[in-house]
């Protein structure tokens, strides 16, 4: 065991990044894959068995734990966000630094990309199995395992709506979740319970175009799906729906950070400040006053 | 970053609200609105697509989760209770003051009233989809998205009985979860296992009416639904049904809080408050020991 | 609230038990209660509704759940048996005085007993709903909602044999977790545990005969059953089938204690006493050496 | 209670293994069987019953629960590894040694044929309810009950990339959750981590072959049904197809492992050997120096 030891050691140490940004970019793209494969492959399984081995509640149980999953593989090292809309809400709360956001952005994209690729190769069978299979619009449409479509009773502005509540939800949800003024649950159960969130908004919020909620998570997906065969379409349909997971998810990131902050975020990180200057202004007047008592005794002194 | 951090500061400190039985108002009302949001979205989900995106057990699901993260957002500072039975019973018990009682009923109400507003907004486009999309009976009603409506073959007797058990049973559950003198969890679950508890009472006396066990639960969204086109009827229909999911649960608060303390509680307690009595009667009785020791002693000093 | 605090204080000494076994019988009888009402409620809820609001997994999701809640709100007083089998089990290992099995046995029942009665009431008009809706037997029997009844597929022999599996397979879980010497799962989180064992069971033990692994949670709502319209056909039916959950389970809780100390248990165990006879041996020693040290001081203070 | 104690005493003596590997063995033994029995129970309990007891979500539920089950019977004993996969993993990163890889091996494998062995007990009479009970192919057929056998639209690459891609997902999550420099989740919640685990697979990888992503848990059951009634079919189909899912699971394992090295697990490692070299050298500059001091020292008291 004693050559494995130095082997591995090498390997080791000429694989380790130490660029820090560097580093926490791989683990988010490692994260987002890990969220899309799972997701996406729920999908994959219940479109591509016809319903046999799947149904709408085993999507929304495989984003949930796949959310989970991926927040637990990254966690430590990047902060688990898989979505660029949660690194924008820390970054409007002046919790991360705004530099970090295009590089997770990216990241996450990559890896949302590749997540849909491994799903690609694993049903790749299964894929041609089905007549017109690179289908994006139809009954047998299978553009959707990968991307998020609209359906048919939505308009654009009503979808727009949809996602920006949808991500207000989670945002609202995990803030309150990572909020440090206010820390409800047990150290190292966040994973799990975000993976709660992402499974209630899509028992809730999945109807309308399937929770997307995550502008990496579609876009990384359906840039793959354009080059794996189904084409451009899949930019062009609807007039450029594709927009809205990418957007919408933004604007929500901000109204449910106002949310969260107006009605309880503001008022728990008040207290303690509240607190806080009310013992400094202790410690100043305790220091007036000992410094009148060392100004009085360095007078007697003299 | 500076800027950003002192224009944060300035917003914190301009919404901050002092007073404390309005922050916690606040808080209760957005934990509602999670609760109400993330169980109507769902039964809207399933109603609307006409069960291709959800069956009564995502219901369930998302109802115990929707309770379990409206209790994760507000608890730190409101407690939590996201229904008024459960502020009656901790009242009845002297564990919250009787003034708390009709604030957080009122906001609960108002709370439970915007997260139906939120989904149907969400859902406007696919209820519109649906022929008579405002009929509150029928078997297209979408009344019942919002609030709840007993069976057919359901009596009002019956269904007065239904919600008693379904409350009190809720009731039992929860005062054992955070019973001071009995805590069975490790701290920081208590949201999880109430959620627990609201998904296996969907699970088990759903059938006969919809399980609101929560006068502001129903009250909120069937007020909302009779402003937002649905009519009067939602009030009339079934003699005045909805006076049920309103009253119904008090007594059944009462029950249950009965039953728990007569079968575990004041077991539990009185134990403790034996323990102690008895170990301040030994400190009596060593007292006064010393005292006439001390007694003694000063007799003997003059 | 002064006054509300005397009155409850005046409450709580009249009521307060201060025997224990009865107490902890009492708690047993509650847990075992909002075991079966949980349960027996899935299962009325699926069968009442025709499917439409519940389904095989609802009634184990149900199960599991209900475990874990009738264990919380009685574990901290009596242990959360729930299930004679278990306390066998435990009695067999020593763990608890066997004086105990016959009180949790008959209060478990007990409490199985009105779990049943509350369901009945809660489901009564729905059970008039359904034509026949007193058969014990046939397609639209209703009898299955509360006791168990084997599948027509099943033998007396297979189906004391099913019965020997499912408890046993029960108990080696559950020694696991509840093992001094082997503690997996952290304070506090055993509720949980068996919640999910109980799951896991219904999910792949219950097509034969319904996975009772416990006579109480069988005998006491037959018993209410026979007592409340379905008459002595549940306990003549299939030559006497109800003695199959009574005392099948105790055999199953046998063997499994059994196979849990063989394969894991005595192992562990056994080190530890290892280890501690080690130390011991040591001490002794210690002491030879020590005494004697103080023989020979002894000596030579003579 | 005294003669019960002494009997259990010289049983546990009798009994008591102390040569560690073969009680860690005998423990995996145990926890795959756990594994095999509840899993595959769930796969009969949906075969037999033609649907109405399960569905394919109850499967991925049971494997995913059982699964942690499975390392709760036995993870303090042997670490809970339940398939030669993950053993192979952790032998890899030199966290286990080499010789224990084959004697879990066999263990698992002998634990995985007990597991279906109980299974086939105890549905017994169901099977044979059945028509045609022991084909292989076909609409009726009941060998996938406890091994697994590839969808008519796979072929072998695909097979052997889908059971790569399965096994590769399962260490990298799992090396996350046990990574000794990177521990996202509180101490005792490993098992029901990895049940997740194994349940997202299964929601999402589910439908080519049925995800068996461990060589015992499909070698075990397929070596038994082809003593127990179903014929060397359960070998020769597909052209050797049970090949399959025992080797590629441990191409898979060497390919996890080194996605979640290079991505992740390289770099916390290294940044702990960069801080703790750093402060080697910090304590070699010291000593130097304080060898230095004490030289002198030494000098000047000459």
């Amino acid at each position: 065991m004693g050559r494995q030891k130095v082997y591995l050691d090498k390997l080791a140490r000429s694989f380790q990044v130490r660029n820090l940004l560097l580093r926490q970019a791989l683990a988010e793209c490692l994260g987002t894959l890990i969220l899309v494969m799972f997701g996406c492959g729920a999908v994959a399984q219940l479109v591509l068995s016809g319903g046999s081995h799947g149904m709408f509640l085993t999507v929304n149980f495989a984003f949930g734990f796949a959310a989970t999953l991926g927040i637990l593989v990254c966690g430590q090292v990047s902060g688990g966000h898989l979505n660029p809309a949660v690194t924008f809400s820390l970054c409007l709360l002046g919790r991360e630094r705004w530099r970090k956001f295009p590089m997770y952005f990216l990241f996450q994209t990559i890896g949302a990309f590749f997540g849909a690729a491994v799903i690609f190769g694993m049903y790749y069978d299964a894929l041609w199995d089905i007549p017109g299979c690179f289908n994006v619009t139809g009954p047998k449409a299978t553009a959707g395992i990968f991307a998020t479509y609209p359906g048919k009773h939505l308009s654009i502005v009503n979808g727009f709506f949809d996602q920006i509540i949808g991500t207000a939800a989670l945002i609202v949800c995990i803030l309150a979740i990572v909020d440090p003024y206010n820390n409800p649950i047990p150290q190292g159960l966040e994973a799990f319970t975000v993976g709660f969130v992402v499974l209630v908004i899509g028992l809730s919020m999945g109807f309308n175009s399937g929770y997307a909620v995550n502008p990496a998570r579609d876009l990384g997906p359906r840039t793959f799906t354009s080059m794996a065969g189904w084409g451009t379409e899949v930019f062009t349909i609807r007039n450029g729906w594709f927009l809205v997971p990418v957007f919408a998810p933004f604007l929500g990131a901000i109204i449910g950070t106002m949310i969260y902050q107006v009605m309880v975020g503001f008022h728990v990180e008040g207290e303690i400040r509240d607190q806080k200057s009310a013992a400094e202004e202790n410690v100043r007047l305790t220091n007036v006053a000992s410094n009148d008592n060392s100004l009085k005794a360095t007078k007697e002194m003299q």
